[in-house]
């Protein structure tokens, strides 16, 4: 039987086929001790940092916008080498217009269970002028930047590093070190004298951080290669703010939207025509109070229909994160959260309407009096599993037709404003659904027993992530299961400035991938 | 008795006693028939046309802004010699740092009512960029500019104008027109062998396109000269869109505001804190629709307890006006008006408050999935006749209050924000109440007695103009009652580039205004 056509709605088949084979696996392998395994492979980076520090600057010395065609191959290719040399078969996956994804395959003789590993080497866009030193030329400090910290020569005197260290260079963070950490696992594996006990496969995207335009097309075209693993591992993200490891079992989708209202066909006196003229900047005020409550409370008919709501579960697996939300608050100058400061972490698993942006007339010193011709606001829907973007649309579209709009999607003409009273232009931007996968998922299940053994606190299980990746790709096409296990620092300047990788978490990094591959086939029950 | 030591409180007692002596009064005398004076003033205009425009294109000339010190009194010094020349006694009344405003003083022998002609001399700022010919060399030419109109020399052979002619300058609408006009009117009438029936003066503001900065202080400070009118009678503002002559009884308060609500001190991702960060473009909406519903009622507590609500005769005064509504619909691409289409001139009649702005983050291109750190609306407030704009603003952070805010006026500290969940910052952009004077007043009766026999179509009354006027100095400081009678052309591109002048609106000024002073003295009923 192959492992999950669909990652979610045969969970419970799944487990329950599971259970019954529990004892022959367990008997069939014994898996290696956690802690000796990570103690092994701790011993090996000790003796090796300096190389394994080298071979990340090598990479992140290659420039890696995806739009830059040229740098972005370079990357790939350099890939491809590192892979074979640890022996696993590389080759590039091409799709037209698109960075290559670099397609890495290793068979482990005995393993009847095949995961990959994800993660982009592409990063985000850079402005020089901001950094502290240049992006793409990695260079060592003592720590953070707001610690004024000291810059020290990329190989120190006697191949040790202190592990509160850091490395600056684009994609530091986000998302190459995972990658060199799962090379420096293969590494210290085999000098370990110890192998996987799963078939290995990476999966290495080239445009992540634009968009992930040509992702379907490449998953797509290559679903014979890509198709059949038992879980997806995304090697993306940070650890827990309090540095805890976390796996996070989902994300939002999203829907973004904007809707224009509007009033005379040109701004008008307020003196003259106000109480006369439609002042479309407080119907959309009325229009937008109609769609959410202050506390988050979706109030377009038929909303939450479509929602599948947090289970006990998902409430456990949450109260075991730390509760940093006053802190945050704190930071924030939040006297309160929403809903009675309810949690952060539970709040996400709702779906959210969010209202980014309002736009009518001007405020402030160019405020003048009038009456405006129209008056836009901007909106994304954060969306859980089984809401769908097709869906949503059609209940926004009826929550504004029983508002006593006219619906349309272009600029109204005047023939239909002189038609309808009430006008609304609604705009999408794309949108995509949410993936979850459950708690009890054996893929879930499997992966923590394999990792949290080798941990000093519990592994974290944040059911899904508040933020929106398309997921939903893997899930569509190739119906695999996916758990993000995440490597490096929360405080990496991801996105911005100066991102930077805290050594410690390179070190963890390779530590735990090390255990992972080492024991997940040993503790995953034996497929039928 | 003095009369009308408060234009509005008084009317009912100065009415009776008016009755009881109108007997007396007619009999004392007799006024000029009407369409006797028109006709006289007219053979004289058409002798004269030649330097009437010619005086006009000479104060057109000089450049008008308030702010250009220099220019600006060379228009007051222009202007106390055109008034010395007709016997008017005339100097300029100054206060520190305004320009001066001229007055001029006529008494006339057994004339027992003294009226102030009220005008600007000062003009909207230019951009020449936009003009298409300069604001301050006056251009002649055969229409309106989108009727690609001819342009003519300034003195047309035969000496006689189209009156469909139109003069291009800055203030040739507004507001210098107007005083040439009543200067016309006098030297016709002194031609025509007649003289005024009341004692005349001339306030003539240099700052009203600024804001009317130091009318206050200059009203109080000459406030021997300018107290004890019978009535203020301003030449300012435009007839019907119908072209159509009316009085225009009042103008609406005003006091704008802006309101800013709070979120976190910083914007944040929708995705990770969606749901859980308080919103305040979402605050913000509920907000405002909280103020006020979609058909202008306006739904703070206690609005509605200081306004006087209009009266049987205002709503008879206004279905004399012809109905203009359905064409600006249709002009303005508006399918419907507020409150199922109630006419404009009504509407007016009530309070309004309308929202000029609305600002978070962006929309359109520029939007980011965010939570924005706050969120601002401005809006006005438009004020009838009991409201002040002080206890307005008790109403409103009453308002705010009971909305769960707490309100603030400046930018709240970071102990601030962190203490209150709901934070309002109030800003006030100044504010004054509304004028209106009955339309059975002793000087509106009168006036429209002295004018109305002149006319082809009945004088229209307006009980108030939409747009707001800081009359209600004149109001307080001297006592005075106030009536608005323009004479210029309505589409006259009043502020914007282009202004013009039909000259048709002039001729009928000088003609209208000759008949006012001619018969006013003699139809008011006297003093007792």
């Amino acid at each position: 039987m192959r492992l999950l056509a669909n990652g979610v709605s045969v969970k419970v088949t799944v487990s329950l086929l599971a259970a019954t084979c529990m004892a022959t696996a367990a008997a069939a392998q014994l898996p290696p001790e956690a802690r000796t395994v990570r103690a092994e492979v701790r011993a090996w980076r000790e003796r090796n940092e300096v190389p394994i520090v080298r071979e990340l600057v090598e990479l992140l010395a290659i420039p890696n916008l995806a739009t830059d065609s040229v740098n972005i191959r370079r990357n790939a290719e350099w890939l491809v080498r590192a892979l074979e040399r640890r022996g696993v078969a590389a080759r590039l996956l091409e799709v037209e217009g698109s960075p290559p994804a670099v397609f890495g395959s290793l068979d482990v003789p005995g393993a009847s269970r095949t995961i990959v590993l994800y993660a982009h080497y592409d990063g985000q866009p850079v402005d020089t002028s901001e950094w502290t030193s240049h992006p793409w030329r990695p260079v060592l400090r003592s720590g953070p930047l707001d610690r004024s910290p000291r810059e020290l020569p990329l190989v120190p005197e006697g191949g040790r590093y202190d592990p509160e260290w850091r490395l600056f260079a684009r994609s530091a963070g986000d998302d190459k070190s995972p990658i060199i950490a799962a090379l420096a696992a293969l590494d210290a594996l085999r000098e370990s004298g110890r192998r996987p006990t799963v078939n290995l496969r990476f999966f290495l995207e080239g445009e992540e951080e634009r968009g992930s335009q040509h992702l379907r097309a490449m998953l797509t075209r290559h679903a014979g290669l890509l198709r059949g693993a038992d879980a997806w591992v995304f090697l993306d993200g940070p650890v827990h703010q309090s540095r805890r490891h976390q796996l996070v079992l989902g994300v939002r989708g999203v829907a973004g939207f904007q809707i224009t209202v509007y009033g005379p066909n040109r701004a008008l006196h307020s003196g003259h025509y106000g109480n006369w003229a439609p002042n479309p900047a407080l119907l959309l005020a009325h229009l937008v109070a109609s769609m959410r409550d202050p506390d988050g409370r979706i109030l377009i008919d038929g909303f939450y229909s479509d929602v599948r709501p947090p289970g006990p579960a998902e409430r456990e697996a949450l109260r075991a994160f730390p509760d940093v939300d006053p802190v945050l608050r704190a930071e924030l100058g939040l006297a309160a959260s929403e809903a009675g400061n309810a949690p952060n972490a539970e709040r996400i698993l709702l779906p959210a309407l969010n209202v980014q942006g309002l736009s009518a007339g001007r405020t402030g010193a160019l405020t003048t009096n009038a009456i405006q011709a129209e008056a836009t606001a901007s909106f994304d829907f954060r969306l859980v599993p089984e809401q769908t973007p097709a869906r949503l649309r059609e209940l926004v579209v009826a929550h504004l037709a029983r508002q006593g709009y006219h619906v349309v999607t272009e600029e109204p003409d005047s023939a239909t404003r002189s038609r309808y009273p009430r006008i609304a232009r609604l705009v999408w931007r794309g949108g995509y659904p949410a993936t979850r996968i459950a708690l009890d998922h054996p893929a879930v299940r499997s992966l923590a027993a394999a990792i949290e053994p080798a941990l000093d606190q519990p592994l974290l299980r944040l059911p899904t992530s508040g933020g929106s990746l398309p997921m939903h790709h893997f899930v569509e096409v190739l119906g695999a299961p996916l758990i993000t296990f995440p490597i490096v620092n929360h405080d990496n300047s991801q996105h911005g400035p100066n991102e930077n990788l805290r050594l410690r978490n390179l070190w963890d990094g390779i530590e735990l991938l090390a255990v992972l591959l080492a024991r997940l086939g040993a503790v995953w029950q034996p497929q039928s």
